[in-house]
């Protein structure tokens, strides 16, 4: 298949779009980003990459790092994970309390962000201190894209903390439920500075590689989880990874991933490739409007779906 | 790959877990039936069948039915159909009123028995009455079955209405917005005429074939909907097809998939099969307990999942 | 104290405001109603009126009509009626079914929506049939009213069956949990029989001076309820007689007392005096915009308060 | 009335029920009081005291504070307070989120915890900072009181803080919705110094005077509030004073009234006494299992209520 004509299409298509999306808005660095731009980036198995756009542009990863954060979690905690998080669509927006607060500080997920940051916290217990768990998060990233110079934005991680009130509301009901082991404000930073790593699509498409391939990243060979439980992650990315919209995106692109308020979203099709695309204006959802359309028309085009 | 050894091994496997589940008992009908049941058949696309167990008995297919009332509706109204029934997981269980209320009437998606019901009304539309909305279904059932014998039990769906208190709460409910436009009692009792319908999973498996197949029966050639709606239903079923339990059946099945209170689920592979499993005995969560084990048993010994 | 003079005062005062409030127009018999009608009552213990403007005029008591009921089921089945209704605000608008649900079909109070039908569905049960049952409440509010022409509309009466999805999704919801014994329709019909009772002012007024006289009708003498009967439910009508603004009722006005989407509302001073005003126009609240201000012009102006 | 009497005969009927209740374990400087304890005070306007049982014994007066923040924050920011905060009783526990989520950060009243913070935070803002506020409540309670020696019980105050994650949830979750003015650490933790002041049912019946005295100290003839003010303080107490069991309370009491986790219990009845009762013993609505019932009987027992 030309993948590069069909990501230039692309392209051309969504460009009268990227003016209707909202940049996030709720702190000054993520703000601040241009709205007019998009890129998106496809790596194959055998490494090869196809790119259209602003596809080395750097952009803050944001709810993307929780698919990082939950592949470690599940590597090293396996089924005792889901003592403490669920994996079932919540039905609610990324941030509701009701739920939590109904579920007994049990969040539904591992991709809302009272999941996510039970995922640190447990994370943090393996690692044994928070310094360690933000450090082990991101020499993983940089391994699974394969690319050392990947670093998180001190600016935007403190930014978000200054900022984050619902976030240590969510960690403190945690807590208050016994749902939660270490410092409240130690946690929160410590998923703050994860969500501030800043990646390109051509990154991103690179690092998704091993979740299309059954856990063993299919360039370097290396091993990262067990076949089953790549394919569980990419369950739980379709049913979960786009808060109150994951059915519209099963619907309409039919493929799992994993949006950011920043602007990117992630995909895979298993045995295939890892796809990538970036475009900050968000939609209602606070999912990013020109790239969920970029990917429902790339599968639109290739004819390719899970489905 | 030798699929009867493999129906084979897992009709062993689950015969010590079929008195754990639980026979639904809100209608005398269901409660009577014995647990000590299990049947599992798969169709391929040359209509080769493989099965195990009580493959030939008939079960009521109960909420099975919202699959073939929502392809119709579908097919006929397309995407006007989402200005009355979202299709986003619910996160509630699927008789619950409290997201109804909040969302203003409008169901969440099209397999939770608001949904269900709207779904019905949308046919009564289509079809001008009752009595042409429940031949008609039964008309198409019978058809990608390929099995004229099929029909719906009496004295289920009087029972049911004797007892569908909820069911008709939810009707109110949704009248009282506006997002229902035929008589209440019409309506629901049509419903659960559909919920009445009997078949087997030999039945069943085969009437998957067109949703696997993208809309297309693959023995007769029949075109039924496009291949992009078979896509969106298949979406659908993998994150609603099975209420507050819908993740963790994508999580531990990976496959689209949708249950009956009755005890049965059908399932399918893309591009490959349909599946049929059928157990009376239920879990917490209204779905066939060893249905839902012989599902995963299933794609974890043939290693087929969409994931 | 001049109580004429007061009346005469404060309808002076609430003459601009006339404009204001919005007539309920979910009913056509409701929304015909000329929202520029205002209406004042009280009563004294000896049977001394003072009247300000409309208080001749007829108008649907609407939900004052939950007072009536309830009275006559705590009178008949006391403590017992405690199993199926509790004495709680509710924090919730008058018709939701959130709550209800939550709370397994136990309506919060008898005052709201829901609470109201299942007191009918009691007085059902303790009369024998729904006619009984409804002829017997208005004989009950004629007595208390010293006025024998009183009867309900029964236009009124068929239009609300007409429009009354909710309520009967109310109804259904309370049957589905075993907490209504009767036929939904004949309850749901009954209830809104009482709700169409028609009453002017000086009626109302009236028929409160038992529940200020500790259950005693303080100009014949005749004992309805005991003391204790009496105070409790003045101590419902306080918390719960506003649905969502009874607190708000009580921090303005600080009576007990009983609204009615039709316009009216009903208080009263222990002890003292039983009041009546309407005006048609509604706050957002579904609460006579005028009556609410007008009640509190006239605790403010007499300095009359249970506080 | 010979209210020593009453008092004794209240002490004798109560003493078999001593051993139902449940002393509040969420900290161990209140968990380890000795459940068999009562006391109960009252005070009339022109100073006579009666007492009966442990009224000279101090205890933790926790929520009964919030009606002392409560005056100030009405005598300091007037109607302005209610753009933050409610009066309308909150149909849900003390502590629940979901609500104050709902309602996008306003707490429904200024007795739920969330609603009491945010009064402290109100009255930081006037008296400038945490420690001021602190102070300046502490002092008028001792005016109140007519007693010097009141005091916050430090280690109380400390071990609040170390399990206050879910106040700390309700304190984020305003700030997060722009209803909290100040630190969030420094608001919660002048919130628990309020709550760990330690008075006796003499002192606090005392305190009462103001509020049944239309807001002057009928001893001193010091004027704190207006009279409007008071009543509105007791309509607000009376409809919100006890969580989720407040209509209950008015229902069997018919006093205003705010009773605290400590195991104390202030009432008044207007133009007449203060009231305070205590025993430790909880219900299951977190309020003092025999101080209520204690309260029932006395207004049984005297004929006195508001209705």
């Amino acid at each position: 298949m030309d993948y590069q004509s069909i990501l230039n299409e692309i392209a051309d298509e969504i460009t009268p779009l990227l003016k209707d999306g909202k940049v996030a808005d709720y702190i000054p660095a993520l703000s601040m980003v241009d709205p007019n731009q998009f890129g998106m980036s496809i790596t194959l198995f055998d490494g090869t990459q196809y790119s259209v756009g602003h596809s080395n542009t750097l952009f803050s990863i944001q709810s993307i790092s929780k698919l990082f954060t939950f592949t470690l979690a599940l590597k090293f905690h396996g089924f005792d994970l889901y003592k403490r998080i669920g994996h079932e669509p919540s039905g609610n927006p990324f941030n509701s309390l009701v739920q939590l607060e109904y579920e007994k500080g049990k969040p539904r997920n591992p991709f809302i962000n009272a999941g996510a940051i039970n995922v640190t916290d447990a994370l943090i217990n393996h690692y044994g201190d928070e310094t360690s768990a933000y450090e082990e998060v991101l020499k993983f990233i940089r391994a699974i894209a394969d690319e050392d110079s990947i670093r998180s934005n001190p600016i935007v991680a403190v930014s978000e903390m200054e900022h984050g009130y619902r976030n240590l509301a969510l960690a403190n009901l945690m807590k208050s439920f016994n749902n939660l082991d270490n410092n409240v404000l130690d946690v929160v930073q410590t998923y703050f500075n994860h969500c501030a790593v800043e990646m390109s699509t051509k990154m991103l498409s690179r690092a998704m590689l091993y979740l299309a391939n059954h856990g063993v990243d299919p360039i370097t060979g290396k091993s990262y989880i067990t076949a089953q439980q790549a394919k569980r992650i990419n369950a739980v990315m379709l049913t979960c990874g786009h808060y109150d919209a994951s059915g519209d995106f099963a619907f309409h692109v039919g493929l799992p991933g994993k949006s950011g308020v920043g602007g990117g979203i992630v995909a895979l099709i298993p045995k295939k490739m890892g796809i990538a695309v970036w475009s900050p204006g968000l939609n209602s959802n606070g999912n990013s409007l020109v790239g969920t359309m970029a990917l429902e028309l790339f599968t639109t085009k290739t004819g390719l779906s899970i489905f």
